[in-house]
Formats: C-alpha cells, sequence, structure tokens
C-alpha cells in the first residue's frame, strides 16, 4: 500500500490525540476533584503518559507514530531522506506532520474534557484545571525551565534514533518486533517523566503543550482561570531546540 | 486441530473467569479491611486489571481472547468475516462468545469472593463490598458517565485492532510474538484505567459489570447493600456503543 | 549439553536462592527500621516478587526453572514425561526437583538476612521480623486461608502452562523468545500478589514459606519471636493442591 | 563496521551519561524541594533507575553497554576473551571502559544538576542535595555496608550474565531481540533496588556512585555539605568484590 501524504496526516491526528486523550486524562484523574485516581500521585502520571504513549504509537504506525514536532524536526536535522517509505523529508511533509500533532492534540484534549466533564464543573483551584491541559514550571525561571525541557526532549529524541540499530550484536536473524516499539518508546516518556518532569512536568512536546492549552482557551470550563500564555513559548521552544540537537549528534553516535 | 463453538465456550469461559477472579480480586484486596494491600490506592488497582487481562488472555488464547461483549462486536462490526479462523461472524458464534464471557465472569467473581470469604465477613461500608463487584461513578450522572464508558472502550477496541497489524515497516521478517500479545492488551487497560477510569472506574466491558453484580447480588455476604442495579444499563451500553463504533473506524484506518 | 540430575539440582538451588534474596529483601525494605523503602507498601512487595521470579527464572533457565514445588508437582500431575529434556517425571527427579528448591530457598533467606543485618538488629515488632521471612495471614482462619492459596497457586500453575502454547494463531513462524518467558511469569506473579495476595501474603509456593521459616528459627536475630510453625502447613498444602489442579485441567483445556 | 577503542569510548560515555542523568534525575525530583515528585517514594526512584539503565543500555549498545565497572570487571573476570568483537579483554580495554564510566557519569550529574538547577538553588537538608548525587547509607557501618553492595551487584553481574543464554529449550529459532535486552537489564536493576537497596541505596556500580560524588564536590551549589567521602569507598569496594565473584561463578552455573 503506497502511503501519501493524507495517509500521514490521519495517521498523526489520531495518534496524537489517543496520546493526549490519555495523557490530559491521567493529569485529570489526579488533580480534579472526586475522581477515582484522586491525589495518587506522580507515578500514577508517569505511567499514564508513558502508556499514553504506547497507545498512540500504536495508532500512528502507518506514519512512523512521531506524535511530536520535537521528533519530526529531529528526524528532519539527522539527514534522513524519507519520514517513511515515499514520504521524503521536506516542507510540505513536516508540515503535515506537525499541523496534524497539533490538531490531534486538540481532539485529544476535547475528549479527556468530555470523559471528566462533571469533574471539570467541580469548584476546584483554577490552576489545577488549567494543570491538566498544559504544564507549568513549579519555579518559573524562563532560563532553567527551557533548559530542563532541551534536556527531556534530547534524551527522548536521541534515545530514540537508538532503538533501530540497538540489538545483541549476537549474530542472529534480526526480525520484526511489531507493536513492541511502541512499548519502548512508551517506557522512555516514563522515564523521562519520573527522572527530568520535576521542574516542568516535561511537555518534551510542542503539540502536546500548545494543542490543549489551546482549548482551554476555548472550552466552556466553569471557573477556570487564564490559559497562561506567557509561559506558551517555553515548551515550544525547548523541545524544538532539544529535539535538533538530538537528530544532529545522533547519525554521528549510531 | 479444529475450533469449534465448544472450544470457544470453555476458551472465553475460563479467560473471562480468570480476568475477573484477578480483577475483583485486586478491588477486594484494596477496599476490604485487613488485607494486605488495605488502602494502596489507583495505580494498584490498575496494575491488578491490566495484569489480569493479560493472564486472562493467555488462558483463552484459543478463542482470540476478546473476554468482553464490547470486543466481540466491535470486531463483528469492523465486517472481519471469522473471529478465529473456523469460526465465522454469525449470530451463533457471538452469543457464544457473551454468554461464555457473562458466566465468566461470575465464575471469577464468587472465586475472588471465596479468596477474600473472611473479609467480606467484616463489618464495613457495604458501598465498599459492592465496589469490589461492579462499578460505580464518583459524581452520578448518566449521560456523561456513558459517555465516559463510550471513549474508554473506544481506545480499547481501537488500540486492539492496531495491535496486528503494527510493525516498523522494517523490511524485516515478522514473527509470532507469542505470549507478547496478552501483555501488550494488559496494558492497554492499565492505561486506559490510569486515564481514562477517573469517572466510572472503567468497566469498558459489559461482562465485567454485570457477572459480578449479579454474583453480588446472590451470594450471602454479611450486612451488603443492594446491587445498584439502576447504574448497571450504563456499564452494558456505554461499552456496546464504543465497541461498535471502534469496529467500524478501524478498518478505514488501518 | 546433557542435562543430568546435578545440573537440575545447581539450576534450582541458584534460581530458588536468587528468587528468595529478591523477594524476602523487598518485605525487608518495606518493614525494617530505617531502611530506604521502609513503609513503602504492597505495590513495592508485588514488584519484588515479581520480578524476583523473573531473575530466579533467567538463573534457573536449565531446569526450566520450577523455583516452587507446586509447580514441580503440577507438571508431575499434568502428565508430562519430561520435566526437560533428558529428565523424566520419576520420583528421584520430582525429590531432587523440591530439595533444591527448599535449600536455595533457605540460602536465598540468608543473604537477604545478611543484606538487611543491621536492620534486623534494630529494635521493633518481633512478628515484623518473622513477616519478612514468612507468610503470616491477616484473619487467622486454617479453612479459608487454605483456600485462598489454593486459589492463587491454581491461577499461577495454569497459565504458566497456557504460557507456551499461547500464540496469535498468526500463521507466522514461532521463534525462541529467550530471556522474555521469565517476564512472563513474573508478571503474573505480580499480578497474583496484586490481586490473590491480600488474605495470608500469598505463599503460593512451599519452598518460599518453608526455607525462610526454617531460617527464621535458626538464625541469631535479636528480638525474635517463634517462628509460627501453627500456621505453617497452610502454605505448604495449599499451595500444593492448587498445584496438582491446575496440572490435571490445563491439558484438558490447551 | 569495526568497533575501535574511540567507538568504545564514546559510547560508554554517552550511555553512563545517560543512565547517571536519568538517575540523579529521579533522585532529584523525589528530595529536593518543589518538584512535581516530591516525596513521591521508593517505587518511583526504582523505576526511575531501572529506566535509566534501560536508556543508557540503549545508547551504549556498541560497547555492549557495561555502565559501570563491576560489570566490566565481572565479565574480564568470566574469562571472556573479548568484550564485543574486534574488542580484547586486556588492561587498555579494561581502563578504556572503565575512564569512560566515570567521565560519563560525571556529565550525567552535570546535566542532571542543570535540569533541576533552581531546585538546588532552594534551601533545604544539605544531605539531601548531597543525597541526589551520592549513596549514603541507612545505617553506617562499613562491613554490613559493604556487604550489602557485595549482594546486590553479584545479584546484577550473576543475573546478566544469564540472559543470553537462558531461552525456553524450545527448539525453536533463537532471533536477535534488539532493543528488548536493555529492557531486561533495567528491570533486573528495578528489582534489586525494590529488595535490596534497602540499606545503602543500591549503588551497585563504583561510576554511578564516584562520578556524581566529585561533581557535587566541584559544583557551586548552595547550602552543600562536604561530599562524605570517608564513605565513598564502600560503593567502590563492594560491587567491585561482587562483580568479580560473580564473573567467577556464571561460567561455572551457565
Amino acid at each position: 500500500m503506497e502511503t501519501t501524504l493524507g495517509t500521514i496526516f490521519l495517521s498523526e491526528l489520531l495518534g496524537t490525540a489517543t496520546l493526549i486523550l490519555l495523557g490530559v486524562g491521567v493529569v485529570a484523574n489526579t488533580l480534579l476533584p472526586k475522581t477515582k485516581g484522586h491525589g495518587t500521585g506522580w507515578l500514577l502520571i508517569n505511567w499514564g503518559w508513558g502508556l499514553g504513549v504506547f497507545a498512540g504509537v500504536l495508532v500512528a504506525f502507518k506514519s512512523g507514530a512521531h506524535l511530536n514536532p520535537a521528533v519530526t524536526i529531529g528526524i528532519l536535522a539527522s539527514g534522513a531522506s524519507e519520514y517513511v517509505p515515499g514520504i521524503p523529508t521536506n516542507f510540505a511533509a513536516t508540515a503535515i506532520y506537525m499541523v496534524a500533532q497539533v490538531l490531534g492534540a486538540m481532539i485529544g484534549a476535547v475528549l479527556a474534557w468530555m470523559t471528566y466533564k462533571k469533574h471539570y464543573d467541580e469548584d476546584c483551584d483554577p490552576s489545577l484545571k488549567l494543570g491538566t491541559f498544559a504544564t507549568a514550571p513549579e519555579i518559573r525561571n524562563p532560563l532553567w525551565n527551557t533548559v530542563s525541557e532541551i534536556i527531556g526532549t534530547f534524551v527522548l529524541v536521541f534515545v530514540v534514533l537508538s532503538i533501530a540499530p540497538a540489538g545483541e550484536a549476537s549474530g542472529l536473524a534480526k526480525v520484526d518486533l511489531g507493536w513492541l516499539g511502541a512499548l519502548g518508546v512508551g517506557l522512555l516518556v516514563l522515564s523521562i517523566g519520573a527522572s527530568l518532569g520535576g521542574p516542568t512536568g516535561y511537555a518534551i512536546n510542542p503539540a502536546r503543550d500548545l494543542g490543549p492549552r489551546i482549548v482551554h482557551q476555548l472550552l466552556p470550563i466553569p471557573g477556570k482561570r487564564d490559559s497562561d500564555w506567557g509561559y506558551s513559548w517555553v515548551p515550544i521552544v525547548g523541545p524544538m531546540i532539544g529535539g535538533v540537537i538530538a537528530g544532529l549528534v545522533a547519525p554521528i553516535v549510531f
């Protein structure tokens, strides 16, 4: 079957929607009032996002499952000639990946809001409601928050680019490990969240932050606060820088 | 070996019994008095149900391990011609899958009650005893509770249908990953529980809720409350709708 | 390489020692005073035992990694003619498996005590010190405690016996999944602990309970209590019954 | 592609840096003030280190991913003739592995400090700041602390050396399981942390402790304490002894 730009668009749209539905969902489950998972804590959030990536990557296998503009630009920076067989790494394809990711993230955030509708209608600290959609730093400092996002995203893209060549140099036949690759990426995101997510809440993906933040702005959520646009450039700029650096370094190393 | 409807019945019966034994068990371990796991919380419950699916799918490999009427009807809606080789997707087979699932769920719930017998005999809030068998929403609202169940089940069936075609487009030989597929489905259910289970406790499976609810009605549990039949249609209708939608959408996408 | 009874003995001895070192270790880390993991809770214990099985199975691959008399007797009951290629399921082999398992469990318990030596020397409730070695029910009732152990062990042995025949009926080539099988068994034990371990602490293995209980009796631990021999038959009899039933049922189903 | 000592150096440097960035990061997330993961506890730390190993092993696949002088010396003690194809187990190669590991650990610790910069600048107990970099025992006793480290490292190296020969003796074709091997090692380290890390915080790796301790000494961290050099020999000597014993025993058993 031939891969087309339309396939790419649909695949990234649905994959990113799945990721964000599960990711925004786990934060809503932890932060909003009267949920089953209320107050469970950071490890639940890490599992939710990690397995959200797992599910999203499964859904988007036809487009190589970037689900993240920082991954797309990292692959571009690595000098690869094609994103997936038949889709060259040119401006049009790159734009389609990224637009689909942001739109998919918006769809996922709306679905998560629908899932937790009656909990969003409850009274609670407006920053918690925003916190289910968009990231926010614990100590606000644009420079160091950006550094945190750069390092986290570098690890994501750099290690992802090591998965394909990895192997045991065993002399044994390589085989297609199918859906297991999605698990590897999901566990990597779990790792980054547990280890590097403490300062900023690990956007490490511009679409993950921007899409839901737009949705927070638009949705009629009772008692919501402003969408904190003053911070919104950090989870875009940091991840893009981290992704590009990883894309430049990886081909030298692997 | 030829697959027969009798094989399907036994396989789904035992697989769903295993799933529900482990699933009802983990909630009993968390909610009932004087257990080792008392009060451990949501992440334990998510692991218990996720790995319950893992074990149940292993047991039911001969029937394709639906364990869930929403999966069965989703596969039917997807237009597949056979459930497993030799078993066409007709009314008789569909009915046998679903009857076996509900009966299996009842068997599993009885076994879980036997495992925790002396803890069910202790005094505690009757809603906790019911909560080990059947789901209940944290904020009772039939419409939005149904929406939560539709979305959760859609993710389950949609992503499950992506697992088989997924792969790395690597040009490498595909191989049978054996029992690992059961792990993939189990982790997906863990994901849905962590992320989308907050409002209703994620039935996402009519048999999972109906079978144990019937058992709660029948068993001689001291100090039990009514079985909350007023809510019981939500975890049936929501999952069936979500499964059908996923079954209709998946063939278009994958 | 030919498998001999000597290989079997060494393999089961070291594998069970690894399992029990890690299993007793995680309970010590949770219950004893002044440890890093003090009070972490049930999910940590479940992971510790589950991955202890993972590590122990890896170590004991040459003997098929029973590590548990209930597994050995379950395989015997299933009518298999050999434990591993070259080792028939006769009385001598069965005895060697079981003796090695109990001795290995004793070695593992001593090593765990050495790891936590200074913490065992601290003052604390003597039942906590015993609780790191041997299981104890939360509600003491020999009949129902035995039922809990029968059901838990049945699930263990029954599902383990489903792993080898499991697969996706995909028509794809089956391959040796190597060390991954150890992970499957480990996750199954994690599942049983989370879901069915609440009443008795899931011995589900006579060697796991008896070996460390003997060691508790023998070691010079300050302020220790008696070794609760009155309960010690439950985690032997229950698992043996559960293993035999599973061994009889599995060949009919799979 | 030919493997050279320069490849080994770069591979171990980057792999160990990844491991330590993620490992120091998860402790910082747990212990430092105002982080998202503050106070989450031991299981988060175990997952962070376990998946840090997972990511580090992926990055360092070209050098066999030792990331740990105790692993390097254990392989040397096992009598292997090559570390990876083309790199003999001689003094030069051994030294290059170990120097790269310590330097990589230093780089990783600096990156973790950069990620959590504003949190290291906050007021808190100076021992918590040191605790993010270097291990410290809960009960200081050089002999028994060393015993804990010996046993933990023995399990690490012994079980790692069992992974390659493990298999189901199934008669099926062995295949290259690719990146999955990294997951196996990561889960093993998670297991050791959960079960054996209670007394000393499981260095089980001289580079993991020494590299970050040096960095703690050098970095301008406000309100930092001394770097506890009096204890620093324990997490070097213990792991080296444990690794050598495992390297000597493994070839006899596997």
